[in-house]
């Protein structure tokens, strides 16, 4: 993530000229060496592996650390009056987002998600189109993020793979941007989601650990399925797996109206499929027109964005915002409201029921 | 339903010569005029307006009524030693579709459901690799079955929106079939479903007559969403909708497992899509090769069949077990089971909780 | 062929109530054995083994022999005052095929081509998108049509590969349909082909007997392309081949024109996919509604077509024709046509260099 | 072209640490203010607008301008001891192509040319899989390169349709992506096209300048199709057009060998469709896989890569090359004998006849 970020704001002076300029000064991590390493690579100007120490010497603080880090260091920066940019899911705990979230209402300083994805030109365009109402009245909803990485059970144990640090497994990680990007397309049209029911399952309940040596356990959600209702009545299917063989990075979101549907897939993140109320079947449209959203900063028409695209548009809002001292969305109270989600998601699996949000 | 089955059997002799001969008798229905013009053009002997007078003179009775009338008049046929071939769903309640399957086992008659889209020769090959390991572990299954025929709010009424015939709407009409596929695919490899929740929604209360005299009451579900467990923990969400505009009659399954993936959809029914072992993405094969399930009775390979060709396929199994005094599968005891599965998403619903089958 | 052609007429009463009754009466072959057999099948009340002694005889002639067998027996029915339909390519040379035509011109019967792929719903639909307009002046066309069956160097020989019998290979068996296709859809904008220049090739020169006994000769061609130009200055590429790997029966059309472009494949012959001008995209459309053309005699919405359709709704439009007396379309002048091609296309191969058509 | 070579310059240090590092240098153009302006954005230390004054005061030379001011600087700076990177196609003449070339061959420079299609992950996997033989022997080629920015007769006239400075259309612009995409990926199996057969058309013979104040002429073609020959005997088509509506930026190539089968397409340049032998039709393969070519060098495996990224790749081997004092592959030699490829084109369409090349 952090070269993911030090890249999109290294390209924000070509593409984005009006975009606040950067100073990369402090990069925080554990291994000292490594972090040298790093921050000449990235070009930071020093390193530091204690928060606590430099987190109120910046304007911005990108928190980009494992989940059960966000909290603290987010909360004692926004209360320094620092702007903090913090990955998601926003924490690891329910009670750790609403921390968050009360530390972003008081703060002088901008508090933002990296839910990336809201910045891709075609989603941008299908929620366009949404709000504008080509979609008409929203019935249905199907998000899903699928990916493979764990399907083979002698995949090492990570950090990811941890309750204690990541909060949840493909819930979080995935499910995360899954409940951010329906929210952010059809919020407008059908309101919050107000109830949900889950199912979480582990697939492998041991995986060895990198070097091989010992076996650790798996206390996480391998796969999670959802079923959860808008407050307009619309009704939606939500899953993620990390065990969907034959799909990388597989972000997909379907949407079903009274006049028109469309489909989205991170695979084919330029590509848009919309179905409105004069054509027979849905249009594959490449979203890469000058008129689209972002697209004039880049190419010409035809000539395709990538993943690390998303990055820089995020960067350049969020940057925007904190310049002029703006909240920035997606907001910590966005992240928080995911957060409400998926624990409702986890509680549901506990208790078998459904479970009303808020 | 009527022209599907007349149209398969009259074509039973060219293309399947070792299909038992058949010869139609009795044409049941309401309306006498109607039925004269339909006998003629079908090729039936001769006309009855009361099921209960003919009922028992024939080898076989096809049940193509609406819901509600699949259980008496398929018990009655079955305790006269008559074989059945019922349309989906097996009964409009569970009660109905339990005592018919007693029936079926107690009958010196063959009974069978036309659950017809197990027929497909690319679901057929899809069971093939299944059950031949090529997908090897199975941990996720989705069964959807989106339609867009009463998204107009304006769409008359009729028999299929009256919950007394129908038993249900998207559930029963769709949900069913959807079900069957899965469990047809899978079941030999996940056992049954154990488990399900349930959400039933409709979204129009009421619709115009046919002859827009006046407005009737919707007692069924226009769409429904689900999630279910199979016994070996696999994982499956199942959807249905008569509202999801740009879908025509696409009933799709996907399944994920931890050597491959495939994906089927009913609007592209000759081709099957296959992420194997050795494969690094989803295959588009056109099952269409000699050497696929029922090709070689029809046309050379790459010569595409439609959809009528399921009901030839059906026809064909069905018949031949009724000549050889067989079981039929699908039988009335499948078709009772997706019942019992229809009925937990409804009580699921009702109740806002898991529902244990069975 | 003649069990495509047979499985038609068999299918007319119930779906097209309105054609003409036919009478099966004389099927014609070589092995009086296997002609019974046939004969039996079929629904044939006799058979010959001199198409001389019969031809006569009968109200239609269908030719469905190879393409060496066209001209001399269509002729002689024609003459008779005998309707005939006639396989493609109309004959084996040119010169056939002008003697065919004219034997047309004079006769009092009804002469056709069974260009079945005319009569694909989609194909309809798409020649009224283009006819109305919708695609504003065509600039290109690409027609081809792939198959695989050849690949294998050792796929036995057969009468296709003789051009005494065939005439020729891919050109004459795959380049008709497609040019006749490409003819049938923009001829009414673009006029007819006026130059072409072709290449043809044989990638395998002899093949053994199906019996492997020994190899025979190749002497047609394997594949070919071709590049063409219409009247209004159009350009087009026409291709086709028994070499390509992965296609099994794809004959393809695209077109762009000003406003809107088009492609359809006979793999997914229920399909078109649209680009208009209020379009960012090809839209893929299922032509199954009720309101395309031939569906109403089928299936509800949604409810796919078979290869074997093509045959169902080329006969009923021949036998029509017949019965009123009238052309049909495709007649022997537009088989000529189509022969004029293929054979510039030869002589353009043969000589290095364009050739004017006519 | 400077913005996506430039850009390309700037991430070399973060990704490809081990390329050489670059100084940015000179900035050359016609517009003194323009210049400035962009040599700030873009990092360079001075301008300059007459491009014999430092043409030899640098390392490398980007030749980036219209076609025809690509002969005269680059071989002087070939001259000088130079290394020159030329935009395609390398010249608007045959003779300036070979003067070009000659130039490459005596200098102690290193020559290379932009054909940055050929630094796509799915590309280089495509070539390794025909190199290893997964194809088998190649029967036939179809590359095409669709575009629609001129479809509409008011878009105004720009010096690519003056074929003075362009030297040609679609064909220079085009097709010759179009020709080295084909070669990179064939030619080691399949040798040199050895004759073609092309033709040229220009459907709007004026256009209004850019004020609208005037029409000039459109000297160059719009659109070329073109048949093709290899020394192997492998047939090909090729096509490149400004007049496709509904195709932004497509380039596309699809070959069948008598193992397997491909297809690329610009638009969807993360992908790569392939059919091998074990295969029964085309998967679509995400070729972001660590071990695919180049994407070890940027983000995880599924997270996909856009048009610039090709820019980077480009870049990066020829300054490797440039430094380490060797030959960079696509060389002028190859530009030479594409542009060969695209003289015969437009030779054989003003005698319409096929041309041998060389």
């Amino acid at each position: 993530m952090g070269k993911a970020h030090s890249n999109a704001l290294s390209r924000l002076p070509m593409f984005f000229p009006d975009a606040p300029e950067v100073e990369l000064d402090v990069l925080i991590g554990r291994d000292e060496s490594a972090l040298a390493n790093a921050a000449e690579r990235f070009g930071f100007s020093r390193t530091a592996t204690n928060w606590q120490d430099v987190v109120d010497e910046v304007d911005v603080f990108y928190n980009l650390g494992p989940n059960a880090l966000h909290v603290e260091p987010s909360i004692e920066a926004l209360d320094a009056g620092v702007s903090v940019f913090c990955e998601k899911p926003l924490a690891h705990t329910l009670e750790g987002a609403e921390q968050m979230r009360d530390a972003a209402k008081r703060s002088s300083g901008t508090a933002g998600v990296t839910f990336n994805y809201r910045f891709i030109p075609a989603v941008q365009y299908a929620k366009e189109l949404i709000e504008s109402g080509d979609l008409g009245e929203i019935h249905h909803v199907r998000g899903r993020y699928l990916q493979d990485w764990l399907v083979d059970p002698k995949a090492p144990w990570s950090w990811r793979l941890n309750d204690e640090v990541a909060g949840s497994g493909a819930l979080g990680d995935l499910g995360s941007h899954t409940f951010d990007l329906m929210h952010f397309l059809v919020g407008e049209r059908v309101g919050d989601i107000e109830r949900v029911s889950g199912n979480l399952r582990t697939f492998v309940p041991e995986r060895p650990t990198p070097n091989r040596s010992k076996m650790k356990p798996v206390t996480v959600d391998d796969a999670f399925t959802a079923q959860a209702e808008f407050e307009s009545g619309a009704t939606a299917t939500v899953e993620a797996s990390r065990y969907a063989t034959g799909h990388k990075n597989d972000l997909s979101v379907e949407i079903n109206g009274s006049e028109g549907s469309l489909r989205f897939s991170l695979e084919r993140l330029n590509e848009l499929e919309f179905c409105g109320a004069d054509d027979r079947g849905y249009q594959t449209i490449l979203v890469t027109e000058e008129s689209d959203p972002y697209v004039d900063h880049w190419w010409p028409a035809g000539h395709v964005l990538g993943w690390e695209h998303t990055f820089v548009h995020a960067n350049q809002e969020f940057l925007t915002a904190v310049e002029q001292g703006e909240e920035h969305a997606p907001s910590f109270d966005d992240g928080y409201r995911v957060q409400e989600l998926l624990d409702a998601v986890a509680r549901s699996d506990e208790r078998s029921e459904w479970i009303d949000v808020k």
